[in-house]
């Protein structure tokens, strides 16, 4: 099938080589609004050309969208005005109740099916993308039955060609849990950054006393500005709400810190330290995902994948 | 030489086994209130035998000392008293002020060295300790001064054998850097995982939606409080401080985020950025540290590393 990647970065990118390594990708043509990312992405080989949004749209059977959510909500009306009758678009965007409201009467509405595979790292561009991000991975389908059957049938092979395991949710849902679990930890980390670099203006070699567990904890502060700030906006509502709770707790412990209330701040701690449980389910699920409700293996749907 | 170890976790325990490894020890004693970790420590082959701390000080010709930092303060005293004219007294402590200023008029003060090897994972207990924690890591000799050359001499062979690069620095230096390079951190994970172990009360299946990056941002809420609280009360001045910073950036940002000031936004993250320059350097340290004043390098020092 002719694919077109709109957003030729690490998600773009991964999904490309992907797409073409289990052969659902037969003719692959990118479009990005930085040439040279165009020209990079070219030069990998993740795309076998780059073409302007138009050209690129007119013949394509997939349309995948990878591009930051805000442009994302612009340009998904035109975009789905432009394709073919038969073309499924599938947008990748952090966030899905906007992006699912911006097309919500929109008379092709079932050629879109809203998705957000869960998968990145720190970096970005098209030399960040790599085969295998999404292996083992959670996708977010939103507004299914919003999607025609065709459309979420080639979606799904797709999806299952990345090794992706797909689950179901509304859009309010969604947002409101990457809030907690996705969005608040790049804001945490963002500004853990931030403090340390500020008190190292005045510390000098502060840094040679930082390890492991400080690496792990700022990576996320390595994050492309340009694609998060537009998540952070469209999610406000959920993010200011995990962000306050945030702080309070960061308030709390203080208070008991300057209490010097030992039992307290132990008590804390080993209630947060259950997050041992949650953690050995993310580990885990890179193995074999828990069964849960909804939950749709890949290979089970007609996929393609080798 | 004759070496015992008090407590025995992962600290401990991983300096036992990497001493026996390297020659250091040819006799390990372990010291553990937790008669359990004590058995467990010589069933793992840590060490040969558990004993009282009384009679595993009497011939001991090294003392490493790895319980939490309270108890440390509280135990160095009559230890010094204990220990043998010729033995020499490591302790690991993760704060450095107090424990300095806990022996600071000892009449026997030159036969301890005040270290910080850091190194550590979220786990704890004598099944946590692995070979090779401390290899290539930077350790913290606090008032080298005070220490004796023959205590330094004896001390920098065990940090060879571990494979540490030592740096010197004064105690409330030190201190205040780790408050921001690794308390704070820990303080964020801790208090991330209490957020988000909050809201999934109200929200089921919150964590399929969680993927690598909130994995790595809240590992360290995994850690111990029994080994944390005492060193945040210990630390407990330049924690607040950092804390008060981190609170304060937390709160700029959601100021901007409810102005939806993206331009801000992108602003502070894009400085964040900047964090990208430390980590590699921190990744850049565990191949060869980066030079700096005050290194000592290993094999440099009569090692008898093999």
């Amino acid at each position: 099938m002719k694919v077109t990647v709109i957003g030729l970065g690490l998600i773009g990118g991964s999904i490309a080589i992907d797409l073409r390594k289990a052969g659902v990708a037969t003719e692959l043509t990118g479009v990005d609004l930085n040439a040279e990312h165009g020209q990079k992405a070219v030069a990998l080989g993740l795309v076998d050309k780059v073409e302007t949004e138009d050209k690129a749209l007119q013949n394509a059977d997939i349309v995948i969208l990878a591009i930051p959510v805000n442009a994302m909500c612009q340009l998904l009306p035109s975009l789905l005005d432009a394709v073919k009758s038969t073309a499924v678009v599938i947008d990748t965007g952090s966030t899905k109740n906007l992006i699912c409201r911006s097309v919500a009467n929109h008379p092709k509405r079932e050629q879109l099916v809203a998705a957000h595979p869960i998968a990145g790292t720190e970096n970005s561009g098209p030399e960040a993308a790599f085969s295998g991000l999404f292996r083992n991975k959670t996708n977010i389908i939103c507004e299914k039955e919003r999607s025609s059957d065709h459309s979420l049938e080639v979606a799904m092979r797709v999806f299952n060609a990345l090794g992706l395991r797909t689950i179901f949710m509304e859009p309010e849902e969604h947002d409101k849990h990457v809030a907690y679990v996705s969005h608040l930890s790049h804001v945490s980390s963002f500004l853990l950054g931030q403090t340390v670099l500020d008190i190292e203006k005045d510390e000098k070699n502060i840094f040679a006393l930082a390890g492991s567990g400080f690496a792990s904890t700022v990576r996320l502060a390595k994050s492309s500005p340009e694609m998060w700030a537009p998540i952070f906006e469209q999610n406000l509502e959920y993010l200011s709400q995990a962000l306050l709770e945030y702080i309070m707790h960061l308030q709390r412990f203080h208070y008991y810190l300057m209490k010097r209330d030992i039992k307290e701040l132990n008590r804390i701690m080993s209630s947060a330290n259950e997050i041992r449980r949650v953690l050995d389910g993310i580990e885990l699920k890179t193995k074999s995902q828990q069964s849960e409700t909804h939950i749709i293996e890949p290979n089970n749907n007609g996929s393609t994948k080798n």
